[in-house]
């Protein structure tokens, strides 16, 4: 019973951010990202890694955090009336791939190759994702991006075709000469060009491709209005229908309707409606 | 009868979408389209082209897919109760052009040279096209951006109109020193700076120049919301008027009303609604 | 008497596109229009204007399209009923300029300097814009766009007064080693940036004017919406109130009320309503 | 009582738009703020920085747009009946802040390092926001933007999260030898290619570094739907409830309710509604 008041209390203060030490609990975690994240990026940029004393310094922050973010992990797993539902879910995931390369690390020194230390470090960026528990709000424009998300798919596959073949016209009009080297490439070009970012490391040169890059940045200009107004509809029609009608819960992160008891996605019990 | 049978077997097969065998039948077009031009792609690629034994395997690929394409067309032309309206369809047209180019190049292997084989690759990647046959969600969306395309037909051609005048002035202001070395290519810069594109491979010397080209640019900014409004004002009232008032002639592509009987493109019988 | 009925027929040809030789005028000047102007680009380009023989063909093709619209200019003053407001309207003032710089090169040929010339060349290419008498569509789309006009343009001032600020503070932070050479290049490239265009000729070099360009970046990512929001909401008001309610006048190109029987601009009195 | 009315004639001339004295001030604010940040402007490009007499010239309008500024200033403090929430209002920031780098230079010419110059000009340029004194319009755009801003903030979150991301795959996968020098150098070049501005100077040179970046540009191509959606629905709905329930204070440019007999920001009392 003792322990049950206890891991009641936790999971108050882990789950919930309604009461103040929930809320220490929230702003301590975002510290902890914070400086966890900003380690990772500062350790990459050569000037900075070249202090003497720099290394000691990232590899005790990488130590400290992994290890609150080793404690939060199990506390949360210990916590959770259902950890099994919480281990599978989006969070779940981050929470352990977060601390994850740390003790790969640490447990197979020998593989430490140059290539393995870096993917490593690309899995712990990763973390930056817990940020997103603090998203409440996003729920409701991604699920309205998701919900648009078979239209879109469609839109963004025939554009990914409409490349394909500018992509390949590009190649026999310009050919090696002009920078359009392969296929492949020429298809690079020829999204960079629809999506109207242009970097111009590769350019048309003959008079003809030019007449024809010119037909896709117009093309890639007036097509763009389309995934704009399926969401544009999508939200209009969600506006309508007001917004308080769901609700998110607190262990996996889920969105469901308000009227529901129990979390469809972990099964967790909503507190009673107020 | 017992042909009758067959053929009426093979055509729930190939043109229809929900039996299992109908549904196999479509994997196994969309894996060999996939395999086909993922084949076209690679060998325009110079290092993977250069391994020795790559140019037979091109071959091998490029007999396959071909043969298999050609069976499959000739299927479709036996087994279409009307096949003249499915010859002359958008998608007879592409199954037809995707299989050409090979018997071409074995017919006049003489005409071998270098643009004319260019030529015949180019034709091979329209298969590509051949996978918008999945794409039947796409077409309320190409709908909506046709019924709307006589404006944005209107739009376009404004745009083009602003960017002769804006690079025929750019070509006084900046002349040839500074890469506008003539009009059409003056124009070019015009359409890449106004969709908002940048290459950066012309780019404005003088001061006079980078002001107008700023007008240019503020000029794409705000106007790229006028095609954005018509699609959106179109997709709000499509979208009142629920969807499933249309259906896909199965034969041809076409969508009417849900209405008709016969495909009014093609005049294929419609199977009666459920 | 006579006079008059010539007059009245060379009105309907030249001014009214219903009849058969109404439409043939049309069909007549729109070539004209394209031949002109596609000789006007192709001057420009030195590889052609290189071509023996190309000075003579291009010069026959300015005397004759000249003659052509000098005479379509004297035609319409002469037709119209009210050959004064057609003077003054912009497809009038259009017409005269398209036709002037010929004649200015004939009367004073001792000031063919290289610049006056080029100027010349630049009037020239507003002959395009004639082509904007067949954008009878257009009308509603530019109505719109400048029924919006005042907010789009409280909207692009806020977004020159945002590019002085951050073009000033990217001097500051960036400074003439790094291409910001002065506050007006610095406010070029904000605009350059805050537009998406991002021709890249000038790039941020230091971390904190990387962080900066950043910022604008995706500001400039989140305010293009309001542009977008602006004329979205206007058309999709337009479209309810349904558009026949709207008539173009056939003399000076002004749109007005169906209800009206004299066009508000010109005074041409409209044929009656069918 | 003779003060009182110099100060109330004052009043209606500085602080309202209405009567032609008002009119005129305002002109000839804008006048001087115009000739100010011009003057600003010009002083930062070296060949006009270089002519004799240019910084006397410089100097001149300086000290006569600053003491006219400073009059403006007192003035306004003096005429307005609370002037401590003037002082503290957005405005009132601005006019202080336009003025005080030119004594602080007075003050303190010691400290006139080249750094601390820069900064002082860096600061007269905020003059340009005094402009925006005149773009009552404006608030209604800016509202909206706002009212959006919290929606439109967990879209920039999210998308700064994704640059984060993408980023750190990108400098794993293309590294310091394509130009990806350090984690945040590469989310710099993620921000450059989602925004679609596309500079050039950092562009991927692997296949898989530019199969990424192509999957970052077409999200980005379709994610810009988002705040275009939001704030489109947002200005739909605010244009049914109809703009005149809000009305501007003169003192300190709060925009509030109709109703509203005092600014709920700087307690100036409204007059009465005609």
């Amino acid at each position: 019973m003792n322990t049950n008041g206890f891991r009641d209390t936790l999971y108050t203060i882990i789950f919930e951010a309604n009461t103040p030490s929930g809320k220490a609990f929230d702003v301590a975690l975002f510290a902890t990202i914070g400086v966890s994240v900003t380690a990772i990026m500062l350790e990459s940029v050569p000037s900075i890694a070249a202090h003497p004393g720099a290394s000691q310094w990232f590899k005790s922050i990488e130590l400290i955090t992994t290890l609150l973010f080793s404690i939060e992990y199990v506390l949360r797993l210990w916590c959770s009336p259902k950890p099994g539902p919480y281990a599978r879910s989006f969070y779940g995931v981050i929470d352990l791939v977060s601390t994850l390369p740390f003790y790969l690390a640490v447990l197979f020194p020998a593989t430490g190759t140059l290539a393995v230390i870096r993917a490593l470090r690309l899995l712990r960026i990763f973390r930056v994702l817990k940020l997103s528990r603090f998203l409440i709000e996003g729920n409701l424009l991604w699920q309205s991006l998701l919900r648009s998300s078979r239209k879109i798919g469609v839109f963004l596959f025939t554009v990914v075709l409409l490349c394909v073949i500018m992509g390949t016209i590009m190649y026999t009009v310009e050919g090696p000469e002009n920078g359009f080297s392969s296929i492949p490439l020429s298809i690079y070009w020829a999204i960079v060009t629809l999506t109207t970012v242009g970097y111009g490391d590769i350019a048309p040169g003959t008079v003809l491709g030019q007449f024809l890059a010119s037909a896709i940045m117009i093309m890639g200009y007036a097509i763009i209005a389309v995934p704009t107004g399926i969401v544009t509809v999508d939200l209009a029609n969600n506006h309508n229908t007001k917004e308080p009608t769901l609700k998110t819960c607190e262990n996996c992160g889920n969105s469901c309707s308000k009227d529901a008891n129990y979390c469809p996605e972990c099964g967790t019990e909503f507190p009673l409606n107020d």
